[in-house]
C-alpha cells in the first residue's frame, strides 16, 4: 500500500468519506430528490393566523399551514417530495433518529420586505450545508438545489397569508430536516430517512435588553472537538449542551461561551459564531476577528460568512478582518488595556446580536455598547447592512425573491 | 465568591449539574414515575411468534407484542406507565428529539433459561445508568427502582409467548428509550418528554468465523474527548460514529477501535468495551486490562463490569486485572515481541466476542484464538460464566428471575 493511499484511507478516513459520498454520482437506478416532482395536497382548513407577539409567547413553535415531505430508502432513493398539510409524524419506535442522533438541519428566514416583497437569504448556502451534514451523519445526501427549490415552493405558498404585505419587516423561520427513519435497531448507516420542511415563528432575539451576557464554558464540557463534527448542523452537538446552557441561565446569562483546548480558544457563542472589535495588541489598529473555520470545530454560519464578506468588500481599510484562533486570555488582557471595543454573535436565530459581557471563572469581561443601549458603531453597521438586503431597502444577489402564488 | 463556589460552578459545572439533577429531591407537587400506577392494555390482534433465524433475516427490528409508555412534561411530572400494543409513535415535526438528539437509551436482555426458567440480568444498573444519561442529555430523572420494576412487568407480560419455555438458551433484547416530545425547535431543555421500553430480536454477534477484527479510528475522527459525554448512552454518541464503521465495513473490519489522544488510547472496540490478555511487559505476568472510567471517555458497560468483577473474584492469583490506559503502540509492542494472548469486546449486544485481529495504519495485529476458532481460554472461561449465570446453570445474584404471567 502506497503511503498516499495510507494517508487517504486511515488517517483522514472521515474528511475522505464525506467528500466521496457529497461528490459521489448517485446510482443510475435510484431516484434522486427532485423537486419538479412535487405534488401539492393543500390544507382544507386553514388555521388563524396569529399575531407575532402571541404566536411567540407560548412555550410551542407555532408552524404555518403547510409543510414538505419527501422519503428516502436505500433501495429506491427519493419519493416525489409532497407538500402536505401540516401536522404530526409516525414513527416506528425502533426509528433510527429516536436512538442513535441520525439527523441533521438547517435554519433560514423569509422576510416580509419593506418594498412588499417576500425574500430569503442565501438559500444555496443552507442546502449545500445541509448535504455536508447529512453526509457526516450517514444520511442520504441530494443535489442542494433541489432542497433550495423545495423551499422556495413551500415559502411560495404559505408565504403570503402568513407574512402578510401590510406588515413588512416581520419574518418566519424555515427549518428543512433530516431524520433517519428506519425501524432497526443495530447500529448501522440508516436504511430509510425522511426529509421534511416546515415554516414556524421564532422570537425576536437580536436585542437583549443591556446586550448579551456570555459564561464561559465549564472546564469539564467541550461543545465540539478536533476530529469531531462541530461544523456540522446535526442533532448531536446540541442536546449535549442544554445542561451548561440551563446552568449559566439560571445565574442570569443568556448563552454559553465555548471555550476550547488548554488555551481557552474562544469558538462559538451558545449556537452562534462569536466576534470581537477590538484595537489589535500588535499596532492598535481596529480588527474585526472571529474564529477560523480551518480545525472544523465551529459551524460554517451563513451570517458568519456574510458578516465577513460585507466587512471585507466595504470596511477595508477602515479595519482589519481576520479569522484566526484567540484566547479568552487575550479578550481578558484586552478589555485589561481598555482595547475591546465590540462584541456580537452572529446567527440566523439571534441574527446579528450584541454581547456586553463576558463573564469567566469569577471576572467580569465588560464590552462596550453604543448609545441607549444600542449596539456599537461597527455592529450597527454590519447589522443595518444585512437586514437592508434581508428586508429589500436595498438590492443584493443574497436576497432572493419569492414568487407568492397569491 | 470562594474559591471553593468558584470551582463548583465554573470549572466543574456539568458534572456538578448532572450530580445535581440526579440527586436533587423532585418537586413534590411533580408526579413522580410510578410503576405501581401501571395500566395494562393488551393487544387484540397477538402476531405470531417467528424464528429466531426468520425474525434476524431482515432489516427491520422485529418487537413483541406489548410497550410500556409514560408521558413526562414539566408542569405535572410523569403519566401513570401503561401497557399498550406495540405501534408507532405520533411526534411532532418540531419535536426536540427530532432537532436536538435529546434522546438517551439502555440495552439488556432476557434469557429463557435452560432450566425453563426466565431471566434478566443486573437490570439495576441499567436503570441507573439510564437516569445518569437522561440527566446529562437534559432529559427528566426518575427513580431507576420504578424504571426496572417497569422493565420487568413487561417481561412478565410478552416473555412466555416470546421466548417459549421449549427453546431454552434462547434470548430477546429489551430497549428502553427516552425523547424529548416537546414542540419546540428553541434550543433548551425540552418541557415534555416520553419514556418507551420496547423488547426487540436481535441477531446473535458474539462468534463471528474467524473472530471479530477492528479497524482503527482515523485520525480525523474521535468518537469521545474528555468533557464530552462517551460515558453517557445518549444518541449522539452513535450517529456521528455510523460513518468511519460503514467506512471499515466496506474494508472488511467489523468495528472500529476507537483511538484517544496523541498517544493513541485503546478506547472502545465499536459500541462495545474492549479487553486485551498479554504477558505484561514489566513482569511478564498475564495480565487482563481494560480502559479505566476516570476520564469519562467510555462507557461503564454492565457487562465490562460483570467481566472485571467475575475476574477478580475467580481468576486471582492467577492472572492480573487491571484499568488503566494503554494505547495502540503497547499492542503492536506486545505482538512483536509475542505477548499477546487474547482480546475480546464486551458488551449487552456483543455479549462476549473473541478478537482475532486489529489493523493500524496497514499493519496487522494478529491476536491469538483458541483452538477451532474458539475463543481463546480466559475468554471462554469468562463468558462461560456469564452465560451460566444468564441461562441459570448457575445461581446468582445478578440473575433476575421474571414471574411469569402465563
Amino acid at each position: 500500500m502506497s503511503p498516499s493511499a495510507i494517508q487517504t484511507q486511515d488517517v483522514d478516513l472521515t474528511a475522505a468519506a464525506v467528500n466521496r459520498k457529497e461528490e459521489a454520482p448517485a446510482a443510475p437506478a435510484l431516484a434522486q430528490l427532485d423537486a419538479s416532482r412535487l405534488t401539492y395536497t393543500y390544507t382544507t382548513s386553514p388555521r388563524a393566523v396569529p399575531d407575532e407577539a402571541v404566536a411567540n409567547a407560548g412555550t410551542e413553535t407555532v408552524c404555518t399551514d403547510h409543510m414538505i415531505v419527501a422519503d428516502w430508502n436505500v433501495a429506491s432513493g427519493w419519493t416525489a417530495p409532497r407538500l402536505v398539510p401540516y401536522g404530526p409524524l409516525s414513527l416506528m419506535p425502533t426509528a433510527s433518529c429516536l436512538h442513535y442522533a441520525t439527523e441533521c438541519f438547517e435554519g433560514l428566514k423569509v422576510y416580509r420586505g419593506y418594498d412588499g416583497k417576500l425574500r430569503t437569504f442565501r438559500v444555496d448556502k443552507n442546502s449545500a450545508r445541509m448535504r455536508m451534514s447529512a453526509a457526516r451523519i450517514s444520511l442520504p445526501v441530494f443535489e442542494p438545489e433541489q432542497l433550495s427549490k423545495l423551499i422556495i415552493a413551500l415559502l411560495e405558498v404559505d408565504g403570503s397569508r402568513w407574512l402578510p404585505r401590510d406588515k413588512p419587516g416581520n419574518y418566519l423561520y424555515i427549518r428543512p430536516t433530516m431524520i433517519g427513519t428506519a425501524p432497526q435497531l443495530g447500529v448501522a448507516s440508516p436504511r430509510e430517512a425522511m426529509l421534511y420542511i416546515i415554516i414556524t415563528y421564532l422570537p425576536r432575539l437580536d436585542s437583549p435588553v443591556g446586550g448579551m451576557r456570555l459564561h464561559t464554558s465549564p472546564e469539564d464540557m467541550i461543545r465540539a472537538w478536533v476530529g469531531g463534527f462541530g461544523y456540522a448542523k446535526v442533532g448531536a452537538n446540541y442536546g449535549p449542551s442544554l445542561m451548561a446552557t440551563a446552568d449559566a441561565r439560571r445565574r442570569g446569562f443568556h448563552q454559553i461561551l465555548w471555550l476550547y483546548g488548554p488555551d481557552g480558544e474562544c469558538t462559538e457563542a451558545g449556537a452562534s459564531n462569536f466576534f470581537v472589535v477590538w484595537k489589535r495588541k500588535s499596532d492598535g489598529k481596529t480588527e474585526l476577528i472571529t474564529a477560523p473555520l480551518d480545525d472544523k470545530l465551529i459551524l460554517d454560519g451563513v451570517n458568519r460568512r456574510s458578516v465577513l464578506d460585507l466587512a471585507r468588500e466595504r470596511l477595508a481599510g477602515e479595519i482589519e478582518i481576520t479569522e484566526r484562533k484567540y484566547t479568552i486570555a487575550e479578550l481578558i488582557e484586552a478589555d485589561a488595556e481598555g482595547r475591546l471595543l465590540e462584541s456580537f454573535a452572529s446567527g440566523t436565530a439571534y441574527f446579528i446580536c450584541p454581547i456586553s459581557q463576558v463573564h469567566h471563572r469569577g471576572r467580569d469581561i465588560n464590552i462596550p455598547m453604543g448609545p441607549d443601549g444600542q449596539p456599537g458603531k461597527i455592529t450597527s453597521t454590519i447589522k443595518g447592512w444585512m437586514g437592508d438586503i434581508m428586508y429589500g431597502r436595498t438590492e443584493h444577489e443574497w436576497a432572493i425573491l419569492i414568487n407568492e402564488k397569491q
